[in-house]
């Protein structure tokens, strides 16, 4: 069962007086996803209590997993080396790898010295994947079986594999270790104890390469409905899997990048993120912007003149490009996600664009009609009005072209469309509308005055 | 083998003449998910032999099912009542649902009287589920085993049940079909032949009813790293199950949720989805930014007469706006994926909000000095400097802010923070920014002029 607040709250109480049998006692049943909530804005004290609770019952590596990625340089900091080593000498290779890559290079090297010599080897491997890499985020939950056993044999030999979370499938490899198919475990216990593993397997086994993205993995699990998908190396040797609860922990991760690369954040930007690390990520994306808003602003330049004759002109401008910029955000976020979700598979990308260019010319229209009301109101001057919703359907058109057009340029460039589209869509609206209404207010000025 | 562009082309050309029997013959052995790739841009002529050809090889369903809900409606709306039957009586009803999801409702209720009785009744039962619902998602991809049979009749009772497409855990039920535990095909076949299924089983399984929202069923399916969760009614009896697979589905859909909600479009409205449809969808978030984007405009007429004597305020004006609502979207979007992520379980909302208050004024402070230099160095005016500084800082400290309190405003008062919070923070960083600007160089007019 879920925990609840009050049991949070009372384990929270056992933690800042209980002895450690008592802790662990008490958390003993507790999922390791649930005893993680227990790890937020706890003293230093409670913290060593806790981890040397979890460790009483061989469950703090399990635990320490499951925290978000932010709070684990903090708290892994705490932890004393031999403690650490324990709890990593416990692990699977490919779960220790976790948090070497949340530790300072000087303690993960001397860390890897208190491991037992087989898991050091395999870490050091395995650290040598790129970040984000197939490589770096298969495990070891898998069984093998060879071709050429039998069933029965196959089921012993399974009895014998040392303990896995959980079994997705079974990989069939030959003595090169090299990846020759597939079965579930299902396929196994319904078929007569002397099949041979070649005849009921399936040989079209899909793998990635463990240099491959971790995205390739996880779209492939999510496309074929698979529960898990091998990892091998150039010569087809297999090396692990990638199982799909961490591909739901990819597209998670996936989708946050998404939307915060659409805001110009960067994915280690987080709400416990220190301010220093805040403000340096993101000072560049915001002189960025304030280069491109004094670029759209030197526009508003050009027309000092008019706007001195008719100073209503500086209250209605940054309707005009504000809209345009709302309108371009909506079409660059239906376009980006399209891309994101392979929908443009299904549709040509030039009808995308007529449709959001379409759009915006019609709500462009139709707000042009309100805005320009408003305008014809409150000065009584119909050719205000007239300018108003002519400028505000041109850079609504506007909007829908470029969102549409900028993430399919930057695709076709082989960007990536979310990244650094929405200022330069946002720019296009800002200079483009003050543009077009200041533009079209001087040339009509004579009547405007 | 995913499919190549090539073997695309070459389908696409047999589509147009070849017979059903070949081009049958040509997609046996791709899957489903590849085949979906061809219905794009079909004549109706290619799309009738497309369909044809699928229920040759009994693979209709299959491939309708990974076709992007947007394309459905057209498509199903080519295929005949009784082929569409045919099609519809082949699957288990939980997949059969998706598609009546995707009908008009007239045809709906006449394609029912096509399917066998006990389709029927379970599709009906199914219907009554709301949208979104555990009920409406769940599949009958499950084993079921008796807690009173000893391992060895498990397995024979396994052999006899229908094939199920992956089996994700076994559940145990009692006569009453009331869901008692769990365990895997794993556990079973490691353990000993006369074993009871009582001894073997997990008691404490999680289930969600079928009234509860998909959301919660995929975040127990992610949080626990399970296969799949059993759905079940009020009184325990086990219904069915949603699996991993679908879990992604939903993950990826509530991930394009929120990034649809911060720009104001309904899930609806995707790339292919048509003209007239998208502006009715798109017209209030616009009439809602032409409302606030004329009140930010208001303030602005507050301030012409400054205007019309330094008109350099207009040019300053939108930038100082306009780099408030990038400071806030930022934030916001800090804070409401994490809300949507769970990492405020993690960290107090107040230190967030105070994180993002002290980035929105270092930040402010130094776009603020570098604005100030370019309105000192063009005018030689060292009090417009000064203007332009402070109300940088205030207006991006103030995005800080809303961008943080706005949204965790809205998910104390049970609202989505995703939605409408965006129009909300540039409102008042509109508002703001031009209040600061405009009023503080109203107030030193007389050392700007």
């Amino acid at each position: 069962m879920p925990i609840s607040n009050l049991q949070i709250r009372m384990l929270r109480k056992l933690l800042q007086s209980g002895t450690e049998e008592k802790i662990a006692h008490a958390i003993e049943k507790i999922h390791p996803s649930d005893i993680s909530l227990l790890f937020s804005e706890l003293s230093p004290g409670e913290l060593q209590r806790l981890i040397n609770s979890l460790c009483l019952i061989a469950k703090a590596g399990a635990t320490l997993r499951e925290l978000p990625e932010f709070l684990l340089p903090d708290i892994l900091e705490q932890i004393e080396d031999k403690k650490m080593a324990g709890i990593l000498s416990r692990l699977d290779p490919s779960e220790a790898l976790f948090f070497f890559e949340h530790l300072p290079e000087a303690r993960s090297r001397h860390l890897l010295d208190f491991l037992p010599e087989w898991q050091k080897e395999k870490l050091i491997k395995l650290l040598l994947y790129p970040k984000n890499s197939a490589g770096s985020m298969m495990t070891s939950n898998y069984l093998i079986v060879r071709a050429e056993m039998t069933v029965e044999e196959a089921l012993a030999s399974l009895r014998s594999q040392p303990e896995v979370k959980g079994v997705f499938y079974i990989y069939v490899v030959d003595e090169a270790k090299q990846l020759n198919g597939v079965l579930s475990l299902r396929n196994l216990v319904l078929a007569a104890p002397h099949t041979k593993i070649r005849e009921i397997m399936d040989p079209e086994v899909q793998a990635v390469l463990a240099v491959d993205d971790q995205e390739k993995a996880a779209q492939m699990v999510a496309q074929y409905n698979l529960l898990a998908v091998p990892v091998v190396n150039e010569s087809h040797e297999l090396l692990g899997a990638i199982t799909v609860d961490d591909v739901i922990d990819i597209v998670k991760e996936e989708a946050t990048e998404d939307i915060y690369n659409l805001a110009g954040l960067s994915e280690a930007d987080r709400a416990a993120t220190p301010i220093g690390v805040k403000v340096k990520k993101r000072l560049p994306w915001m002189v960025l912007n304030l280069f491109t808003a004094a670029m759209a602003a030197s526009v508003v330049g050009f027309f000092q003149h008019s706007i001195e004759k008719f100073v209503a002109l500086a209250v209605f401008m940054p309707i005009v490009a504000g809209m345009g910029g709302n309108g371009g955000t909506q079409s660059l976020t239906v376009i980006t996600r399209a891309i994101a979700l392979g929908e443009l598979n299904f549709v040509k990308a030039y009808k995308a664009v007529l449709k959001e260019a379409a759009n915006g010319l019609i709500l462009g229209a139709t707000c042009g009609v309100l805005i320009g009301l408003v305008g014809f109101l409150w000065k009584g001057n119909y050719i205000l009005g007239a300018v108003l919703f002519l400028a505000m359907m041109l850079n609504l058109l506007m909007g829908g072209l470029v969102g549409a057009l900028v993430p399919l340029s930057f695709r076709a460039l082989k960007l990536d469309p979310a990244i650094g589209t929405s200022v330069l869509v946002t720019m296009c609206t800002d200079i483009f509308g003050f543009l077009s209404f200041l533009g079209l207010a001087t040339l009509l000025l004579e009547y405007l005055v």
